[in-house]
């Protein structure tokens, strides 16, 4: 694709595109990394990057380059760059446009594999795509152009919205609705049964799991993860949610729209998670605890009681950020502040 | 189901009935919460309920209600209340048993299904169940009424007990003893190889991991659970153990009865675990640390060292639990506490 | 085995066999731990074992020991013991090598089974064995003499060395290249999109992820453990690292030659590891932190930013482990330095 080309297309998109200059319009093969980049291949530099980084715009070897608008020095730089260039509010989104274009991503081939067994009453609709070694239980739906990958087990009663990708060898249990352009990632499991004992006298007492697990519209869960479903009503996972690798997520969990959970984070159960939030990895959420919106918990947090919206919270149990850091801080000294003590006391003893 | 059965059927069971009403007798239709609860449904109060969710007594939209013996103010509004109710030892058995009879399990067709494939020397008991492409291999012994899911891929030599039931696309490594009554959830693997490796001057040498994983009677494994196989003898996990979902079990681990482990907990191999250990959220436990009987740990807690039996602990490395709550508050104010001792130096020094 | 063939075979090996005796020369049926060996069983004692260990050699039941030769106290002992015994530099590698030769590794059935699924132009070089409802994609390639077990997913376009054990329900995803000799357990999955996603007003948006992962040679990943592959470029794991279960590698991330990393360890984007880096269970590390060859990371440490080589680190952030400890200990006595303090600024004011 010529970056002239490229240039038209990005107008059209939601970067932000400021100014650009085609210097040898550049057909451009491929996309990497600023550090690995190589001749005929375009890079971008992301808002507020580290200097070390940053400093890589007048070495690159690209030949496009993506930079941010919002720091004078690389604006400075970037009028002497002898590579073609586009300034952007988000050279990120930008970047990612790009990758669009050069990587369109395949559309499977429609059609149910020789080797899938589907139960009675499945209903699949136009242009789906189900491979090889799926089975599909009784009376599921499958929506437009969705497509399942090979080996994915989808039990009996799950409906399944339009444009979906499920990919290999995941599990999606009875009753779970998933909506429209969602993707479940390989061996993850949707609607797994909530871990529900009750202590008696003769060993633990099952409670039964008859409720149902319910992804909105581009929610998207990692590889390896799991979502319980609920002894009584749902377990609700909002739209735009996205969700990474190894992630717990336990019966009753309602979360918002648009959040984002990293890597190994567990929620428990009956957890309210609202809008907007952001976990970051290896974070865990006690149950039944509520986090309001926009709240950021940074990496292997515990938060252990209620969040108010907006806030940002760290350690565990988690406490304000800002806090956190300080208190990190002096954790460090904690030997020092020890002596320091002695020393006060043997003094005051003298 | 008329409230007036459901009274004769908790009767018989484990709730510990100890009054009732029948106002008018209510048709249940279907269990939910006691905030979500409409009309014909039956809901619950658990014991010691907060505050807040104690009030919804007075408002739920419930027909039945089966609430908790132990709280004088809950049995002065139940006189009042003109739902049907119920007054028991433990509504949370209560609920349980109601669960079990408003949405009975449904039984599995018995039959292997014929996409399935089996070894040589399989061994299928009566009343099994076989889904669509399971894999069994050779030697491989199934007991009466078990369920095996679509997609089960169980090697050679594993014995499974009775009415044991595996979920989809879960992998039972050979040699491994599966008792009665188990649940393996989806994507869990029972007996991979334990993670034994010695460092040698060109590089690590493996160890062979020639043991396997036995579980006892009525264990539940959760979905993307991992237990690993032995060097030389046996990992066992305890009869009646319940494990959640992405936990991983060690290699030489042993249980007791009757433990509960929380999503995501990690124990080391060799460790020794005793009878009723319940493990919170994302614990770990170091190799080959012994764990008494009843020992509690908090969630995210790190056990690095021994544990008596019956103690409760928590923080990384664990400690007692109310000692860990006291050194918790004080890190908070560690910043007060550093601040606290340069003014007193600096008074000192005057 | 007689144990005078075992001794010929350990003088090849790479366990530096010492001294041994043959008192009875006995015929080993079976290897076991040195608390539960039995007649005709051989067991070993580690070099550094606690003294409740070492102990056991004057009690066991093994008819053959293998022992350390760093300890006078075992070497004295082990002169009047009555059983077979042998003293080498490194017994735990003597008893990997017994492990071998008495429990030899099944060799697979060469052969593509009837039930799986193969695209178009898939390579399978001599000596592969292809078990029940596997799916391969089109233009796979699979080396000499490797095994992929029951329902794995090999999608299109990847790459598989010689040597290679992918066990059950595996998902590789199209583009990974794998070494020789690697081996994939159970439930893994290699090469699953990243995670990363920008935010924009109107949601989030994907950043396509259209590079790929390699693993060199040697590579060992555990059960459930999920390996992405990155935006652009490669996700690389160096030869000869191995990777317990349930471990999450994200996109972008290159680690060295020999490492080892526990189960449950998370190891955000763009990480860099170096060789011979061992990071313990529930560790995390930060996207786009550098860590130094030989390092050592104690379980539950967080590792949020760069370590040099060599280092031992601890904690949440991580510290160097001997300050972790002196900070851990100090920790405990929260409370009574916040008392000491307390108490010194009642004397202050007085």
């Amino acid at each position: 694709m010529l970056f002239s080309k490229l240039v038209e297309k990005l107008k059209q998109g939601q970067s932000g595109l400021i100014d650009y200059k085609i210097i040898s319009d550049s057909f451009i093969l491929a996309a990497s990394s600023i550090d690995k980049a190589t001749q005929n291949e375009i890079s971008f530099l992301d808002k507020n990057s580290p200097l070390n980084i940053k400093n890589l715009i007048k070495s690159t070897k690209a030949s496009v380059l993506l930079l941010p608008s919002n720091e004078n020095s690389i604006l400075e730089i970037t009028k002497r760059l002898n590579c073609d260039w586009a300034i952007l509010k988000d050279p990120k989104i930008a970047f990612a446009e790009t990758l669009e274009l050069l990587y369109p991503s395949e559309i499977e081939k429609e059609g149910i594999h020789e080797s899938a067994v589907l139960g009675k009453d499945v209903k699949i609709k136009s242009g789906v795509s189900i491979g090889a070694n799926v089975y599909i239980g009784d009376n599921t739906e499958i929506g437009d152009k969705t497509v399942i990958h090979a080996g994915v087990v989808i039990y009996k009663n799950v409906q399944i919205g339009k444009q979906t990708i499920i990919h290999a060898n995941s599990v999606i249990h009875s009753g779970s609705k998933l909506g429209d352009k969602c993707v479940i990632n390989a061996n993850a499991v949707v609607g797994g049964e909530g871990f529900g004992f009750v202590p008696t006298p003769t060993g633990w007492k099952k409670m039964p799991q008859v409720g149902i697990v319910i992804l909105k519209n581009k929610v998207e869960l990692g590889s390896g993860s799991t979502i319980d479903r609920p002894a009584v009503g749902e377990t609700i996972i909002g739209e735009d949610t996205k969700i990474d690798n190894l992630v717990q997520i336990g019966h009753g969990v309602t979360t918002g729209k648009g959040c984002a959970m990293a890597a190994q984070v567990g929620i428990a159960g009956g957890a309210n998670i609202g809008d907007s939030v952001i976990l970051a990895g290896q974070v865990g959420v006690s149950n039944k605890v509520n986090i309001g919106n926009g709240v950021i918990a940074s990496s292997k947090s515990g938060i252990t009681s209620n969040v108010e919206a907006g806030k940002v919270v760290s350690g565990f149990p988690a406490i304000p950020n800002k806090l956190w850091l300080r208190c990190s801080a002096n954790f460090k000294k904690l030997p020092d502040i020890a002596k320091a003590i002695r020393e006060l006391e043997r003094k005051e003893t003298r």
